[in-house]
Formats: C-alpha cells, sequence, structure tokens
C-alpha cells in the first residue's frame, strides 16, 4: 500500500470552513432564523467570518439576508437577520409503520410541505418499498423545480444497523436482513442518499433537537405501537450499543409463559401493552389496529381492561427507569392517546416499581411534535450530512427531482 | 456578580503543564512502566517537555526513571525508562457488601499492598463505618512513613448520588440518604478525600480500564450479589443516568406476584437469582450467605436448583442484552462461580430470549481481576484526582497516615 498523502494546510482551512458553514447553518434550522449578531456570539466567530460564512450559504440558496433590524432596545449596531431560504433544500421522511407508512417532504427548519400517508396493502419489504416510493413521488411532485433534494431519511420499526442501515430485524413486519434503501431506491429509479434508522431513536432524536426534551441530557422516547421500543438519550448522546441495536425494550421479559410475541418468546412487555393487546382490551378486531388512534379517541372513559393496560405500561416503564435513571420518558405512539386515558393508572404503575432515588427526577411527557416525532427525526437524520459539509451535502443533491422520480 | 477575572496566558500554562502531568501519569499507571520514547509518541508531545514532565513527577516521588535501554533491535537511540516509585503514592479501597467488608491499600499500577477483610457485625451505618475504618487503619499501619495517601475510594451496593456522593438507597444495607463518607471520616478522625460509587459501576470500570474489557466499548458488568446491580459502559462513557442512579437491573420486573423484594415490590429479578435465592436453592440457611462463595466452589456438579437458576440469570441477561446491546457481559459476584457450574444453563437462558442482532454480537466474560473488580475500581476511582491535577492531589494528600489514624 502506498502512504496516504499528508493533508495539507489549504486543504485542513477548507475543512474547518466547511465545518463553519455546516455549524451555521444548523444554527438557523434549529432557530428558524438568527441575527448575525447572534451567530457571531454563538459561534465564537467575528463579524466578517460570520459574513463570509452567510454569503457562501446565500450563494448555496439555502438562506437569505434580510434587512438589518435594530436591537430590540434601539441601541447598538442593527444586525442582518438570516433566515433559511423559502425555496431552500428538502429531504424527504418515511415513517415505516406495521399498519401505514406516513412520507412526507420536509424543508429546513422542520418545515413540513407535503405529507402523504397509506395503508400498507402487505408486509413484504417490495411491498412496503412500493407503497413508499409512490408516495414519495407524491410528496415531491410539488417541489420547487430549483430546490435540491438531500436525501431520505426512512424511520423502521425493527432493529437497523448502524454501520450501513441493513434492517437485520423487523419481527413485527417479519423481515430479517432487509436492505430496504435499496428497495426503495429502486422502486423510485432514482439514486439519492438513503439513510435509515429505528424509529424510536428518531422519536428521541426529534424530541431532543425540537421538541419536549430539547436540553434534556437523559431521555427516553417510548414508541407504543404494534411494537414497543425505545430511542436513549443518555449524557446528550444517543445509546446506541455495540451495533445499533440498543433500545429492544418491548423485548424484556415482563409475564413469564404469556402470550406468544413475534420474537418467537412468550411474556415479552410488547405482548402485554402493544396495539395488539390494546386492541383486544377494547374488542377491537384485528384488521381494525391501523385505526387504533382514532378508536381510542372516541372513548371520553376508560374501560376496566384498559385500565389494566395502563397499569401494566407503568410497572414496564419502571423497570426502564430503574435500569437507565432518565430525566424524561416522551410516551410516544399509541402510548400518547391512552396517556389521556389512563394517565393516573400509568402513574401508579410507574411510582409503585421505580426504586425512590430514580423516582424523583424521572418525568412522564407527551411529545411535542405529536403524532410526527419518528417522521421529523427521519427528516433530522437525513439533513445530518447538509450539517456536517453543506457543499458536498448539496454537490450530491438531486435537482429537480420531480421530474426524475416521475412514475 | 462581579464578572469573573479572565484567565491569563500563565495559568492556562500552568493548567495544561498539569493536565499534561497527570496523563502521563495515568499513561505509565495503566502500563505500569513506559519508555520515554513510548510517551512521546502517545501523547504527541516532543522529547523534551515528556523529559520535563517527568522530571517534575520524579521530584512529587510518583515515578522513577532507570538506566537507559536500547530499542529491541539495537538499533535507535536509547530510550530512559519510566517506572512508578515504589514508596510512590496510595489509594484505600473499600469494598462494603452487605455481609463482608474488604479494605486494601493499593499503589499505582493497580498493586494490592495489603488487604483486609471482615464480616460485618450489624448493617447500621455506624457499625459499618466503624468496622471500615478498623480495616483501614489495618491495611495503611505497613504504609511507608513517606507514602503519601491520596484519598479512599468506597464502593456501595445501593444507589449513590453522583454529585455528591450519598447513599440515597442500599435496600439490603437497609440504608437510605446516607453520608456513609462522612462517617468513615468521623471513625477515623482524619480529613482525607473520600469518593463513593456504586459497586457495579466501579466493576465496570475495573475490567474496562485494566481487565477483560480493556478496549470495548460498549460492556456490562453484573454484580450478583445479594443484590444485583450492573455497571454499564456504552460507547467508552459510563452511563449514569440523570442522577448516578442507572444500572438497577436487579429491580427489573421478572416474576410478577414473585417473592417480595428489599425494594418493597415483588418479583424482582434478583429475587430470583440473588444470593438468598441461589441460598435457598441449595438449603444454605440465611446466616450462611456469606460463605456462599466457598459453598459453591465444594459442588462439583449442579444441583436442579442450580440449574434453574443459572436459566433464570440467562433470561434476565436476556433483557438487559435487549435493551443495552452490549458487546461483553462480565459476570461479577456469585455469577462467576455460578457460571462454572452452570454455564451451559446461563448461556442457553441467553440465547433463548436474545433478539439476534444483539445476540451475534455479545460475549459472557468472567471478570479478570476475579473477585476484586469492584475494589479494583473503588481504587481506579480514589486515584482519579492524581490523574487530573497530579500536584494538586499530592498538595491535599496525607503523609504518613499511620500515626494519624491509629486506633
Amino acid at each position: 500500500m502506498s502512504p496516504q498523502p499528508r493533508t495539507g494546510l489549504g486543504t485542513n482551512q477548507e475543512a474547518v470552513r466547511r465545518h463553519n458553514l455546516g455549524t451555521l447553518l444548523r444554527h438557523v434550522h434549529r432557530r428558524g432564523q438568527s441575527t448575525r449578531a447572534d451567530l457571531t456570539r454563538g459561534m465564537g466567530l467575528n463579524r466578517s467570518t460570520i459574513a463570509g460564512l452567510v454569503t457562501e450559504l446565500e450563494s448555496l440558496c439555502v438562506v437569505e439576508s434580510t434587512d438589518t433590524v435594530g436591537s430590540p432596545r434601539g441601541a447598538g449596531r442593527p444586525s442582518v437577520v438570516v433566515r433559511l431560504a423559502p425555496s431552500g433544500p428538502y429531504v424527504v421522511a418515511v415513517e415505516v409503520g406495521v399498519d401505514r407508512m406516513v412520507v412526507a417532504r420536509v424543508g429546513l427548519g422542520g418545515v413540513v410541505h407535503q405529507r402523504a400517508t397509506a395503508i400498507s396493502s402487505g408486509t413484504e419489504a417490495w411491498q412496503v418499498g412500493s407503497t413508499v416510493a409512490s408516495l414519495v413521488r407524491e410528496v415531491v411532485d410539488q417541489a420547487p423545480s430549483d430546490a435540491a433534494m438531500v436525501g431520505i431519511g426512512i424511520a423502521v420499526p425493527g432493529l437497523v444497523r448502524r454501520s450501513d442501515g441493513l434492517v437485520r430485524l423487523a419481527p413485527n413486519l417479519e423481515w430479517a436482513d432487509v436492505s430496504f434503501g435499496s428497495i426503495v431506491l429502486a422502486a423510485l429509479g432514482v439514486e439519492v442518499p438513503v439513510s435509515l434508522a429505528n424509529d424510536a431513536d428518531l422519536g428521541a432524536l426529534a424530541e431532543h433537537e425540537r421538541g419536549v426534551a430539547v436540553g434534556v441530557g437523559d431521555l427516553i422516547y417510548v414508541s407504543g405501537n404494534v411494537g414497543v421500543g425505545a430511542g436513549i438519550i443518555t449524557g446528550g448522546i444517543s445509546l446506541a450499543g455495540a451495533g445499533g441495536y440498543a433500545g429492544e425494550i418491548g423485548h424484556l421479559q415482563f409475564k413469564p409463559g404469556g402470550r406468544p410475541c413475534h420474537c418467537g418468546n412468550r411474556g415479552c412487555w410488547e405482548t402485554e401493552v402493544g396495539a395488539h393487546a390494546i386492541a383486544q382490551a377494547i374488542s377491537l378486531p384485528t384488521d381494525q389496529v391501523p385505526r387504533l388512534d382514532e378508536v381510542l379517541a372516541g372513548y371520553s372513559r376508560p374501560t376496566r381492561e384498559l385500565r389494566a393496560i395502563g397499569t401494566m405500561i407503568g410497572h414496564g416503564l419502571a423497570s426502564v427507569i430503574n435500569a437507565v435513571n432518565p430525566e424524561m420518558i416522551v410516551l410516544g405512539g399509541y402510548f400518547s392517546a391512552l396517556h389521556s386515558l389512563v394517565r393516573d393508572e400509568i402513574e401508579a404503575g410507574v411510582s409503585d416499581r421505580t426504586l425512590s432515588s430514580p423516582f424523583e427526577t424521572v418525568s412522564l411527557e407527551l411529545p411535542a411534535l405529536g403524532a410526527d416525532s419518528v417522521l421529523m427525526g427521519a427528516a433530522e437524520m437525513a439533513f445530518e450530512p447538509l450539517f456536517t459539509d453543506p457543499v458536498s451535502a448539496l454537490g450530491s443533491a438531486i435537482q429537480d427531482v420531480r421530474t426524475r422520480v416521475a412514475g
């Protein structure tokens, strides 16, 4: 092997500049807009460097500067406002559920431009991929012709290998070792950066970035759907585990000898509190599970069976709190709807079974992004290359994707 | 509030120098000895800076340089060997068990100079503190009069608040909000830096620093004693949780309606696999539980009851692996002894209940430090200030502590 060429000074400066461009863009993405003075303070760079970075991001059509404004009290130097460009780059966020798919075209700042949903016609990967491709076409159809598509981010209810996005196992879809990103791209017939991750991990990411858990270092987003999973953030960092599979709390042993689970065992927590258990508790036929949200919304008072499920949600959460000591639990999926019906039972279940010290400081919260946490997390993931190196990300982005994915 | 004074250049240089001193010392502490050439490469500093740091550490009596040696092939410049000073600073490591106490005087490099153990006469904090103080006196009695005692590190089987070391809850000792560090210092009658942490967290630290898990980023040390707990390291960082209480896997719900647990619930995992359950399985009277290790060592073949406990250890570990996706599980406490008897049952229990993806890459290991993982972790914790700033740590260390803690 020949030795790697040494990185020269010019290249380092270029890397620093690209890093700064990405950091500035992430700053504006989080806040929607910033004054140049805020950016100067927030990034610790001088005014002329910030001005240069803003000019370059303007030339890339991702931000625009507007009229100078005075400081709030009318004193001091006026500062330029930096805003996200209205026809700036976007991503396509995909949430693959066991029974329904949601796809959205999302702009910087987390703005949902278009959205499309479908009930899946089957759970085979090619069927789901084909449905997703149709929805992607639908949401990009109205994109401005000059807006660049940065990539597609896909949330999957299963174990996704961090290194390459392979879906190792999605028990409730009966997928094993499915290269779902490739399947979607093949169905679309276009080459575009695609990234995949576990749905609950993305829910945690989104609630931490722009939801109820902004500034919370230790949080768990619990995705209570057909399966139950967790996205764990600890010390501000996503707990991935050795392969990216951490958070499978739906498969904590909960009731020995209990109901059979799709994972092959019996009595996993999700067999007692997942969507099928909830449906059974309210005598909803299995084929109506995709409608569970609206059915639950129709209840004004909980039944005894729903209260029992609330208690079991609380008991399972207690195990998780004992093991991980989070500051906040965010109840996503059907657990959000259940919380409004059986909040007391959930809280009593947690309080009965959690050790006193971790109990004292934990709070149960609903997602600030409502039903969109996972979807918005998929968008955040797809935007990530743009914040690492905007020049490269936009260089490999697809312009006028509309005509290229036309079905 | 008056503004903080700006840190001047001189102070920064001093801070950098102290940081480098500590880093160099940690390097030698981990490896036992290093050549100056290794230190130059490992720390990315030039030869003269390293030489200056070594000289300063020599003047602090923590290292010594010995004769120059040639490179292994006899070529190149000879390099000075830097070794830990034989009468260098030491710490006192304390392992508080539910039924026995171990105290050791530990030098740099993890060398145990003296060790003392006792069965506790009672579990009241003052009784345990008094026993610990006697053992501390015993181990420091033979310390060289010129060796500095850096501090005392104490491992506790309970929930320890990270911010101040308060023992919030040690269910099996029936302690709640016990300032055990102060109690030990009061019994000793000497002021010395004291730090406390959860036993399993310290076991994980020691096995990661100098045991079976060196270089392993995602590991769980499971402490299987009267209580069962875990020290979790993920991405190379200790998972503390919001208050420092993470890892209470003994209180995962395991068997609803099962045996009463000291935490107040029923059916926690530790009620099925902790020392009292093991003792009951082999009809060992409760008062003989402190002898469990030697009793288990007397078995050449497992009984049916021990095999059942092995299976339940495996099932509980499966829940933990599903939740955290570690690369390695280190079986500490009585689980080490059980592993040699019922390894097949433990492994089958794990294999039956763990999801395939996290199962593929996890290994079950015995602690390389044997029964000393927790004790060595307490020593590592007590040494930590020395690696952050050796000058300050030695400035507040106690010289000739023998005469000052004489009972």
